[in-house]
């Protein structure tokens, strides 16, 4: 099955450096794959000479006049950046051209012009950001990550059900195991918000398993294919859980580096300190879909290397493939007329 | 100085097999301290028969009739633990019997409890929990950690005026960096109960730092001395931790566990792991303290271990010395004052 992705060549710490031979590696994997590289023809044009030769008819350069900032307001890019990298990008979505758009640009703006641009699914009243964390059973969905602050006990819901979708497409198994996040098992903890929403997916058709702690991202004591939260919740866990990685690989560093001899073991070690970070390698992960909006949108880590942003673009072909937009829609069709209906 | 602690010897899953370790290992170190153990006599007695004599004048044994189990509901325990090892322990507190207590049982109750029989600060509306947590820079302070969900601008004022107290007193510092949990380092992110705090603290005599995100708790780009959040994302944010470091010891061991070799490897890098460990080691930050009522308790995690339980005992020792309790309702009073002479 053919596909065509558009990448906003320009967005990120890095730019080009990074989304350009990160879209000539995914070229190179997957003869069904066609990119649209979306930036300054000067800039981008010179640097992919031989490529657009060589990768005739799968890689192609749209031009865009401007870039966004990392640091831009939403409302100021939406306003003042019609001709942006990250915006023609999401265009093309829009008009069919691209099936899916990858950016690792400013997530606030991006997730304004996505919503603007491709408008939401009907039913569905806000986007959420969804990602993946590596866990001892394998992995866990979450969301949202961060669009969202102050959800009601519908958006958690309606979260869910986008949610269930896209893991049932993507890894796909039937009734995912959705845990709703919250500071206790017991019934009587959380917040109104959690607890009314607990009470719609006990109600439902999903294969609602109950609150879990936050412990469950990556480590619970029982398998969850999907963790819904609050954006500001999900938001402040997933940032807490990259702090804790990264101090702990910084006193692992500084215990093999304290002396000689600590670095002989580290050096004997070597090989097996890379497969156990090659386990939990964040850029692995990297990735976050936009859910509710009626295309498809991936945003990856500002930060993203090469590696990182191919994953984020292989994301989007499994999704694309998957066909994960049209599933939510119907889905979420689906729901609202059983609501009606009830 | 000599202090007296008062230890619910019953609490916590592993009872008095590590209450009573843990409390002779205090007793122990420090001969300045005195230790009320309150449990079933009939069970305690025969269990320090030896000790009692030992440490005569600093080691006794309060009765107390019955047991808060793990998972009961606060509402219950109040109304029918009124001889709990856990309200007696608290009642010493009250009665300036001890200078504090410490439990690792059920955490709500222990709230519950302690709030009934202690009362409040005058001029704060709801108590808090506060611990540590390991961070590159050295360790970071943390507030509210689950006590509360739905926290107003505020309760986050008055959480951070207490806990600025407490660190100053337990680190010997002037001026704590105080920090607000937020999802973002922006001014326009957040949600309003964050935005109006931040306005708070701005205007404060704290030293506030602004916004800080999920990954200063343990691995910021600068030292933070306090970080402040409601108690559903402070909750949160710990369990997500706790969970990252688990998985990450999980696939730390999976890797070094994979064939001779690597077992080898492991054998080798011993000691550098087990100095690593140490360095990240949860129960050498155990302990978490009850902030906002006039009396001190301490929550030792339920699952403690006998070095876990040391350390939430030797916390207490350090808070009574700094008179904590005294210096936050004095520090109370005073921003009080100053808000009613504005």
């Amino acid at each position: 099955m053919s596909l065509t992705i558009s990448i906003d060549a320009m967005g990120g710490d890095h730019g080009t450096k990074v989304t350009i031979p990160a879209s000539l590696d995914c070229l190179k994997n997957n003869p069904d794959l066609t990119l649209i590289l979306v930036g300054d023809e000067a800039v981008l044009k010179p640097l992919l000479a031989q490529e657009l030769v060589a990768y005739s008819g799968r890689l192609s350069i749209q031009h865009a006049s401007q870039c966004v900032e990392m640091h831009e307001s939403p409302a100021k890019v939406l306003k003042n950046k019609k001709d942006s990298s990250m915006r023609v990008a999401i265009n093309l979505v829009r008009d069919g051209v691209a099936d899916a758009c990858v950016s690792a640009g400013n997530t606030g703006a991006l997730m304004a012009t996505a919503r603007f641009v491709l408008k939401m699914i009907p039913g569905i009243d806000r986007p959420a950001i969804i990602s993946t964390l590596p866990s001892i059973h394998g992995h866990t969905h979450v969301l949202d990550l961060g669009a969202n602050v102050d959800c009601t006990a519908e958006h958690l819901f309606q979260f869910a059900v986008m949610g269930n979708e896209l893991v049932k497409a993507v890894e796909g198994i039937d009734n995912p195991r959705v845990g709703l996040l919250n500071i206790g098992e017991e019934d009587m903890k959380g917040n109104e918000q959690v607890k009314s929403a607990a009470k719609l997916l006990g109600l439902s058709t999903l294969n609602y398993i109950g609150y879990v702690e936050g412990d469950s991202l990556n480590a619970g004591s029982v398998q969850v294919d999907l963790i819904v939260a609050d954006g500001f919740v999900g938001n402040v866990a997933l940032k807490s859980i990259e702090g804790a990685a990264k101090m702990i690989g910084f006193a692992l560093k500084e215990a093999f580096s304290k002396n000689y001899l600590t670095k002989l073991a580290g050096l004997l070690a070597y090989p097996v300190l890379k497969s156990f970070k090659k386990r939990i390698d964040p850029r692995l992960y990297n990735g976050a879909s936009f859910l509710g909006l009626r295309g498809l949108v991936i945003k990856s880590h500002g930060g993203a290397d090469v590696l990182a942003f191919k994953t984020a673009i292989q994301l989007a072909e499994v999704e694309v493939k998957q066909d994960v937009i049209r599933k939510i829609s119907e889905q979420v069709e689906k729901t609202l007329a059983l609501r009606n209906n009830a």
